[in-house]
């Protein structure tokens, strides 16, 4: 195609915030071009949450069936089993699915790099060509966000693996050197772990692990990470690395004077908003940072542009940008239809209170709203309390030594709860009544009557609630 | 002792209700008995909700790791194992650990048989004398339920089975039939035939087993119960039963002409309330049906006696008469202290929303609240939705092949939710955020800013809410 190609909406980025946004635009009955350069589907359905969830869910049954009596495994997880399954969840890196997904909302979607040309405008570029992209209504960035490898001497040229390496890992290294203490460090050190990486180290900068977390969380998960064999090292800053010959091990230098030798060594230290070369200069925005945004996505003092998902910073998870995405497309379509923007769902409240977050290891740790020490930093009277989920009776029915641990807390002002984590084998699926909990502000004394079926570890909401008095 | 002791409550019953009453009431400041025949701890800690779990969950697991590619058993389920770790789950039929936590309440454990014996007059009958307590302010009955076995010709002179001797099994029949098709029927079937009972046979009176829940998770549960291997016949009568040789087989005769041989009949048809010779006739009430209550658990027009728990018949659910414990060990405490007797806690508004029930099966089945069926028939204007839980990416993360499905109920005058039900592989723990929803009422509106994590199988509450229309 030359000229110019006109929609009611361009979505640049095609994971799944611009898919989303995408498709609730068209169900508002607009028009919608969704440009992107990579794989339709985005980082999270290949390179992260989807491939790692598929490399973790062997180990954390084969976790389950040890605590089982009656049960037992043949032998040791199959790990070419495991990635192939793995390969089948990524559809084999081939977006072909999504793209028809795309199209069938009906969307277009236009493959290349596009970037802001001024006003309303997105040019495409492509092998092929250049391309150029009028939106009559709206812009909505959905870039996402890169891996952030930080700027310690001799990284960067040993060629570090990043969650994309990771994830879609072929030959699983015996060594492995995992820098950083979050999500992805945690989980991919278990997962590669379980699959043969043997000898794996996590080289954590602070105290614990997962340090955003309520304290307990990263305590547990720091317990089983260095029971099943991981050596776990707190404390430590990474002052150098270097890898001497290509494709030779790396050498991971400490802070305390001590080193590691790996075959590969993993970065896991964070992201950033994907906001440089796509042309928010040409509108006069800053290139780096997130692009600050209302609870509506709309950035300030650009009416007609959007920004959902990691690329606005709120929150770098994959089903708070699909939340946003879905807050952002009904309000453009709301805008372009000249109908009410304030609608209930018309603005991110969900980010505000606290995202939900899962993380796959084992144990799981799950939380929702804000930990006991952000909400005394944010003002608030509270009260939590805490208690063993392996004294709840469905737990115990779960298996033999089961651990694991739940903390509610509570806002006595309001008698609502600002924030709920579990960490334990299997405790996913608890997390998402903590987040109508939350979201819904329902009282504890209407949560009192919400009861837990037995003997299933939900009571553990009795459990707390009883513990905290009622 | 001798003479007659008082005490401000008397609880007849130590199954779990009455436990939880009598720590209600102590908790309350109040001196509390408990009396208990058997065991204390009741039907559920020996021989219904914890051994039948114990039972159960080999089988849930080994179903979860033939869905899982990289994992494999070494073998079917060591049937010896499982009946040895359910022992330990029912403490070897040993109630001191029970007892100890009654008196650590500390209330005053009295072991015989408790009837009444007039206004605020429990006499109990033990092998070593009777023994007279008098209640200061109120009797709690917590006698729970019996098994009902129907007056089919033979079948109470052929011994059979009901949950007491399926929970207990020391050796598993080869051949086993199941008279009933609701929860214990399924459970037991299921469990049994994974450790060994290769020829079970279920006799269904209804069209589908589970008649109370939606029809989709009957029909699942079929599905999974003839995939198994497990014969299940719908829509058949038991009409005669013969066990001419003691020990010997049971033949079981419906009235579609068929008969099954087996070495074991399991009768699952029903409790009933276990309101016989506990002396309601020296207080002028019926002796058999339940126990009509208030929603404080009062009977009406003895304002000294409650009943919590199966005997009361409102919900014959563990989790529902701890609940009415803890509403009617509260309340007691509120009269005899003269404090207002109408607090939040002090009344039962969750057995007429509808108890949550887990049915611990592959798949397993899931409800709270009202079905369609119910909903339409209390007279609400009703909008249902389904979604099948397999297309959600969370439950494709979890194995190969993954069937489920999940429906909510909405009350559409309020924009909240009247049931939610689940039917899948490992749901269990999406139960309680949808009890939550209905306990809470919380609104439509606010739900959709529950944001499931991804990728969990808890977005099935995306999928339903985006199928309503939000």
């Amino acid at each position: 195609m030359t000229g110019e190609d006109v929609f009611d909406v361009v979505v640049i980025g095609a994971g799944p915030v611009g898919e989303i946004a995408a498709a609730r635009v068209v169900r508002g009955g607009l028009t919608a071009a969704v440009v992107e350069e990579r794989l339709a589907g985005g980082e999270c359905a290949y390179y992260a949450c989807v491939p790692s969830k598929a490399l973790l869910r062997p180990m954390e049954l084969a976790a389950e069936v040890d605590r089982v009596p009656g049960l037992e495994l043949r032998g040791p997880i199959d790990a070419p089993a495991v990635l192939a399954r793995r390969d089948k969840t990524v559809s084999h890196l081939d977006d072909r699915g999504q793209v028809g997904w795309i199209e069938d909302l009906p969307a277009t979607f236009v493959r290349g790099r596009g970037r802001l040309a001024g006003p309303l405008r997105v040019e495409v570029t492509a092998p092929d060509g250049t391309r150029s992209l009028r939106a009559r209504h709206a812009v909505v960035i959905a870039t996402g966000s890169d891996p952030l490898i930080p700027d310690v001497p001799g990284l960067s040229a040993a060629r570090p693996w990043t969650n994309r390496e990771a994830t879609s890992v072929q030959q699983v290294p015996k060594r492995l050197a995992v820098i950083g203490g979050g999500p992805v460090a945690c989980e991919m050190s278990q997962a590669l772990h379980s699959l043969g990486a043997h000898e794996t180290t996590m080289l954590v900068r602070g105290d614990r692990p997962l340090g955003r977390t309520e304290p307990f969380a990263g305590e547990l998960l720091t317990a089983s990470l260095l029971e099943s064999g991981i050596d776990v090292r707190l404390g430590r800053s990474v002052t150098e690395v270097r890898r001497p010959v290509p494709d030779g091990p790396v050498t991971v230098h400490t802070d305390d004077g001590a080193s590691v030798e790996a075959d590969e060594v993993l970065v896991a230290t964070g992201r950033r908003p994907a906001t440089h070369a796509i042309g928010l200069d040409t509108i006069g925005l800053a290139t780096d940072g997130p692009i600050q945004v209302d609870a509506s996505m709309r950035v300030a003092g650009v009416p007609w542009l959007y920004a959902a998902g990691d690329v606005n910073g709120r929150s770098l998870l994959t089903h708070m940008g699909k939340y946003q995405a879905r807050v952002c497309g009904d309000v453009i379509a709301a805008r372009a239809a000249g109908a009410p923007d304030d609608r209930p769902g018309l603005r991110d409240t969900a980010d505000d209170r606290g995202a939900p977050q899962v993380i796959f290891t084992d144990p799981q740790i799950c939380a929702v709203g804000r930990t006991e020490a952000r909400a005394r930093a944010d003002g608030f009277v509270v009260r939590a309390v805490e208690y063993d989920i392996g004294a709840v009776e469905g737990a115990y029915l779960r298996g033999e030594g089961y651990t694991g641990r739940a903390k509610m807390v509570v806002d006595e002002d309001r008698r609502v709860l600002l924030g709920v984590t579990f960490a334990g084998p299997g405790v996913v699926d608890l997390l998402h009544g903590a987040t109508i909990a939350v979201a819904g502000e329902v009282p504890l004394d209407r949560l009192w009557h919400a009861v837990p079926a037995f003997p299933t570890v939900s009571e553990i909401w009795l459990r707390l609630l009883e513990e905290y008095g009622l």
